[in-house]
């Protein structure tokens, strides 16, 4: 099913306001999550919005929340989220890592008892806008193993970036530091295939091509081994360590606990600003001449492009823009479950 | 062969002022590469020394160089390394990333006309001294390939990382941003045997087992695929694009280059001063309690330990500089031949 982004955002905001949430907290996550929905990024979009919600009737997540700075310096900030919803808390900090940024060069915002954040992308892409290069990481209830280890023990921490360019488009990366994502499992599982051996380790903590043990027994492997682990370590010390969040073991699920509970997630936001190092023009010159060499550089066999970190999510907002977003079904089938929940048709703005 | 770390020390400076770098510089690189060696990290510590000094010799390593701070703001600065040993300028930048923390929260250095560094750990680990994390990067010579692409793309480009703790060892990683190093593929190539298919792609960009055509027609592979080339590209643009350094083709190799040329590496800094942001005391509890909860979760099937990154190399370290340092034969045998070239005995410190 198709629908236009702004009749999207619209439903996310009747969504979230039907729930008591203001209309500014609305607008912000609608705009974060519909963004996300146009990158492809289906996975951290819309498709959510329903447990965000059942969270935010369960008083998890507090309707009253007024996520604000508590701490701050001349180029750091710590945000205490208020159990608000965690794209609120985590727009405000990277605006205010970036407002740091603008006045000492880099600005960093740690953030404390917030809950799932969406895709961590949209928050370093928040920087470009500014002429800035942004970073956004945050800890996870945990689901990856570390060598060695047999169970989860660290979340699947994601790390994103983004850099502005000139003519080509901004280079963004977010990624988890799992090997795979948690659904790819769960879809190998339900369509009862094997899946390779370096996904996930069984009871034992030993590799298995079986998806049917996640999350119950096994856990994901983290990627590239122990780097990934080490770096899932990295932002598990700026999002949790740092910022009084929970660590580890410690923050709850969004969707599978107790809705009553906070999650007390963390997060971290870096904004480095470009402008106060090197003139603007000249660093988007640098980084479209980097872009324009790497996508000149010779092919892999059967390949006819190499593609830049976010280079297919741009191409695909862009159509999403033009053309309306090709929501996959079980987006639409989550939208129509909240829908129904709520007593709001969703159908009308599906094409 | 084994020697004392002090008298390994006293070689370098020794080896380093023969060939014309002041005393000062020469300390400084001398405890970059040993402290490397105690770690247990042959592969940037003395064993480099030959080659650093045949580049001092060609000019292309200048040493009458003087890096120094070019431009700087509240919370950043830019180095320039006048072509000085690499060890020189980073040493210099990280203490000015870690200044710009002491009255900022956070700082950023970022250094151009540097050249190979050894290994990013050790300044990350400068910081953990001040009660910082500390992270630092750098850019190199393309080795490594790109989704897509069929020859090298970006350098091995390290991350390195570092944060204090309290009774528990400091937490610190340092990784290459390639699957594997190049030294493994070598050795398979000299031992006639295969390799796994995700370490180098051949002259087609394909998978492939065969080790032996790693430099010359393929490429390293990027860990973890999109992922790892991702954050190659985040280094590069932190430690080349943003700093005036060379980017991607345009770095020379500090090894296998005419040594009469500089090679202009890049190379990124950050500190994050924690006791800014919260009391130091409380910081380092609360990563014990990470770091003890992880080593007591459950262990995979026939292991017997959860290692945290730098665990083992501390433990290696402590163990260097009671009985001194264990160097494989590949060291040695460098040492011996820059020694022989300098007309230095390298003999009388080996045990």
């Amino acid at each position: 099913m198709k629908v236009l982004a702004k009749d999207l955002e619209q439903f996310v905001i009747e969504v979230l306001t039907h729930v008591g949430i203001n209309d500014t907290d609305a607008r912000t996550t609608a705009e974060v999550l519909v963004t996300t929905d146009t990158w492809g990024t289906f996975t951290h979009g819309v498709k959510n919005l329903r447990g965000y919600v059942r969270r935010i009737k369960g008083g998890g997540i507090r309707t009253s929340a007024v996520p604000k700075v508590v701490a701050e310096g001349p180029a750091w900030a710590l945000v205490d989220g208020d159990s608000a919803l965690g794209m609120v808390t985590s727009t405000l900090a990277m605006r205010t890592a970036m407002a740091k940024a603008k006045t000492s060069g880099i600005g960093y915002a740690g953030v404390k008892n917030s809950c799932h954040f969406g895709a961590a992308g949209y928050y370093a892409a928040m920087a470009v806008k500014e002429e800035m290069i942004g970073v956004a990481m945050c800890n996870d209830v945990p689901s990856v193993t570390a060598p060695g280890a047999r169970g989860p023990v660290l979340g699947s921490n994601p790390f994103a970036f983004a850099v502005p360019a000139g003519k080509e488009k901004p280079i963004m990366l977010d990624m988890a530091t799992s090997t795979v994502a948690g659904g790819k499992v769960f879809a190998a599982a339900a369509l009862g295939k094997q899946i390779p051996d370096h996904w996930v380790v069984d009871a034992d903590g030993l590799p298995t091509t079986d998806p049917t043990g996640y999350p119950h027994t096994g856990a994901l492997n983290p990627m590239a081994g122990h780097k990934g682990y080490g770096l899932a370590l990295f932002i598990e010390t700026l999002s949790g360590v740092l910022t009084g969040a929970a660590i580890t073991q410690h923050v709850l699920s969004w969707s599978f606990d107790d809705p009553s509970l906070r999650t007390d997630h963390g997060a971290a936001f870096i904004a480095i600003n470009v402008s106060a190092m090197m003139p603007g023009d000249k660093f988007r010159q640098r980084v479209d001449q980097m872009i324009r060499e790497i996508h000149e550089l010779p092919k892999a066999k059967g390949s006819e492009r190499i593609f830049l970190p976010g280079e297919m999510e741009w191409e695909r907002r862009e159509k999403a823009l033009v053309d309306g977003i090709e929501l996959p079904e079980d987006v639409v089938m989550s939208l129509r479950a909240l829908g129904e929940e709520l007593g709001l048709d969703v159908n009308r703005i599906l094409r």
